[in-house]
């Protein structure tokens, strides 16, 4: 929401008293300015988590004292960054900021961390099969500047979306996954995945189980939706499942990817109401927009590092 | 929602053309006027289901040509009935109405057939065992006239909301279920249900297994409310295995208890949203409410006729 | 839902006695068969409202007796309109079922008909200015096989959306609303609108006042999507409305366009969570995934034949 | 949700850079644990909103290092308590430690601030009229722990609650307020509100304006449930307005009294879905459903010190 240059630190590790206190301080002494901070505390397993977002001086220095507006902020963070590069030695700028920051909360405080820059634009690829809902609903959104992001590829098991990718402007890279290639595959993806410096990848109803390795080799984080209310309905059909089943609602799930398929921790989750009326047509039709408004919330909420990871579960500061 | 002296029927059957008008034809021409009519057919397994409502002659006839009122058609109705009660040998009496149509729909048309008459308040006797907010909530809403039927007893295991019940005016039976004795408290069970003539039992958190036996033997039908979103987390301390799991809804499901468990035919469902801010305890609370609206909405439908079971599903006409 | 060749009637009129089972009768007698059949009675006004869907004779005819099969019956339907379209003067065609259908409903039982053939495929034309997020979702959702109708145009009172109706393949007209040239640009609309020959008109965030006797000449239904919970918040910037007043939901409403701004039928609504961390920005992107999926629900409702519309309010078969 | 002896501040005021920091910091000084911290800026305003809960010393200081157990610190909480108060002149009791607080807050920070101890239970009268759900709503989630807080009386304008109060244990008031003595009607309420020493008024359905001089007069805060999703349908017999205008969502709103009727700030608000099915009689059973979580939710939120009232708005920590 936040239209300044600013840094979100996601941290998380054993709970100590002082911790918030600390934090702060240590970003007041710098000339930084808490823009948000949200705290969370797991009682039983006594761990702390806490998403902060300030305004480092070399942006806040530029506001008027006591009220910045976001125009001015905005203003100023640009000419300042531009005389940040220029100077020599003074650790004003971003990535030393970043940098400092991660230092301290893991040596001192112990945590682990995550930095964001929201002058940042993560490289995100999408992974695709045939059913283009999501794809052409995220990328809608993406144009409609919903997502902090760069959308750089389009990566398809099927070439049948590569025309629709053409029509947005966005490179498309079809990489067929044939069941005696599959780790061919993988290895072609990894490589490609290297070549674009993904920082996300968005399985878009991909429908292609990604093996552990891969998973492990890519090293970044991949979200995954699933078509049904998890832990309900895991595996393939879950519509299938749903309808037989009678359940009065369908939903949909978004985690993100793990060795355990349809394991993964959960980011989101939403439902829709069905009746005796709907077969499975119309519960894949129904579901559709549940697939695209729950995983389309799960990217923007990674996307704004608003979600923390932790054991099999995630820290949703929405 | 009626006032009026009506007939429901649910039909259920193999479809075959005419149907509808068959069923309205034979309605229409014995006086009868059809109130709502709604059908449905199941395309793949070909069968027809249908609920019908009317008013049969005997109520229609007092009431003023073309529009009837519900007051009008009420006070009708009561001075017919007496009448009714009085004469001899003419089939327009409610029970024989009721009677004549179902040897219509069964021989005529091969349908299955179940009838409820608005007059008719069924005997539901309430199953209880610690947790009150579905016992207070039931008993609250029929005292508010929500019901059509009438609570006839409460059934505990355990003897603390027997004051409870007293306070509302309700008989309470305490039938402990110990390990070692569940077989002779269930026979005891029965027989008092056969005592108070009950036509439905519904377990407001009775938290107690029925055995396949007991079901068999009682011969009316039995709704539960479990504490999750079925089929996730059916067994044993669901919201614990929600918390363990990291969802990001919960959910309640009303059903008809069968031989397995958390396996019944499914009534109604629905969900709450929860955050890593709600601990186990969160849970509980939060999903006391939905247990609560779950369980009387299903209640609802059942006195109301709008629930009709085929093989493990159930079509509800809402 | 249903892949037959089908009619559907939406009938009401004044409540009578025998509705329901000469309407099946009528059908019946003529070969067809019900699918469905819903009815509504507004106790208060005596006015009785159905939507029935039925095969007709034509297409029923070859299916096998007693349990049609969706394919089945598809391919007879093909292979015996063939047929009726070549036979002479025997009324079994869709049209003249239509035709006779309606004398009956209106010259036997005085009911207003509206009638739908599932093979008819209605022209819609869409009216946008320069949001494009209802225009994309309309687009995408019909390319996707979602409504039974034909997309035949785009309607822009600015050019902004030109290109993108064209990556669509859908003609696109620039029709500019100027305040000193409403009146000529309402006539150049209608006169298009008619050359199109547009069954339907659907204002996809047009956000222009149509005039009352624009909608007079036009003579076929407008819906409209209003971007806040009617009545609450009617008029414009609604959003910042809700800001103001700090609503902790907010809404879109797709109805009619009448004469009366914000005030026609109301056809669907939905509304969405928000909190004060939500400022102006957030709401109308919020909001915009409210009204595509509000204004997509209520098109295709209107294109079933799901509504119905009397007084100021309207029915509808869900 | 916690059970540890705490302290909850609400604060706001302009904005300044360093807040956060300042206000940990002089917690921690002291010897104190935050528990949870939530800050909000209204970037257009300019103002500044905290919700910060921490353990003071004296609780804090029995608690294991690093890992404090709920139970552990209870126990210590309650035995430091203990010598607190045997303890002379040093400021380690709540109610110091609370002033203290206020203090800073207002005079080095220029915020607003008020205060609530996790001890402290403050006490509740429920106003109510006829209509009881709301009523048996709060005292059974109230009796089932649900609220912290003790509600201490039940005032009725008129006397059919009586008996239901009674069975709870409560003690009733009548008060009857006719046209003609509102204003000693009125005066009677104020004495007794001052003699109960009301913390909160809550309008349980309660149905009667109160005057502006009355809401100064009281000097506590007064929530009331409105049965419409305002600002739609504001005055009275919103149901009916509902049912006339054909909506498809009904809504309840929960906001605190003010002297403009319907106009105060908003806390709460929830919709439920209906249909042309659905009579005024039916919109007012459901509607009763929303009227009851809604309320009760609101006073909870109320009770946990999450809702900062700041002009016409709220902002709701949750």
């Amino acid at each position: 929401m936040s239209k300044l240059s600013t840094l979100t630190a996601l941290l998380h590790g054993p709970d100590q008293p002082g911790l918030v206190a600390r934090v702060a301080s240590w970003i007041f002494e710098r000339g930084g300015n808490i823009l948000h901070a949200d705290q969370h505390r797991d009682m039983e397993a006594g761990i702390f988590f806490q998403r902060v977002e300030w305004q480092p001086a070399f942006a806040a220095a530029g506001t008027e004292p006591g009220r910045p507006t976001t125009e001015a902020a905005g203003r100023a963070s640009v000419a300042i960054q531009a005389m940040a590069d220029q100077s020599q030695g003074r650790p004003i700028d971003r990535v030393a900021a970043a940098r400092d920051f991660s230092t301290f909360a893991q040596s001192s405080l112990g945590m682990t961390v995550r930095l964001l820059a929201s002058d940042d634009r993560p490289r995100v690829v999408l992974f695709v099969s045939k059913a283009d809902h999501c794809f052409h609903d995220l990328v809608l959104r993406w144009k409609a500047g919903d997502f902090s992001c760069e959308i750089v590829a389009i990566v398809g098991n099927h070439p049948d979306l590569g025309s629709a990718a053409a029509g947005y402007g966005l490179p498309f890279f079809h990489i067929p996954v044939l069941p005696d290639r599959k780790a061919a595959a993988e290895k072609e993806q990894l490589a490609l995945l290297r070549d674009l410096r993904a920082d996300l990848v968005v399985l878009a109803r991909y429908m292609q189980v990604l093996s552990a390795g891969f998973l492990a080799e890519l090293g970044v984080p991949v979200i995954n939706i699933h078509h049904s209310f998890l832990p309900a309905f895991a595996g393939g059909r879950p519509y299938h499942q749903a309808h037989a089943r009678g359940v009065k609602l369908i939903g949909a799930t978004a985690h993100y990817a793990t060795r355990d398929l349809d394991e993964g921790p959960i980011i989101h989750q939403d439902v829709a109401r069905i009746t005796h009326r709907h077969d499975v047509e119309d519960l894949v039709r129904k579901g559709r927009d549940l697939e695209k408004s729950v995983l389309a919330q799960a990217m923007r909420w990674h996307l704004e590092g608003r979600v923390l990871v932790y054991g099999n579960k995630t820290v949703v500061f929405d």
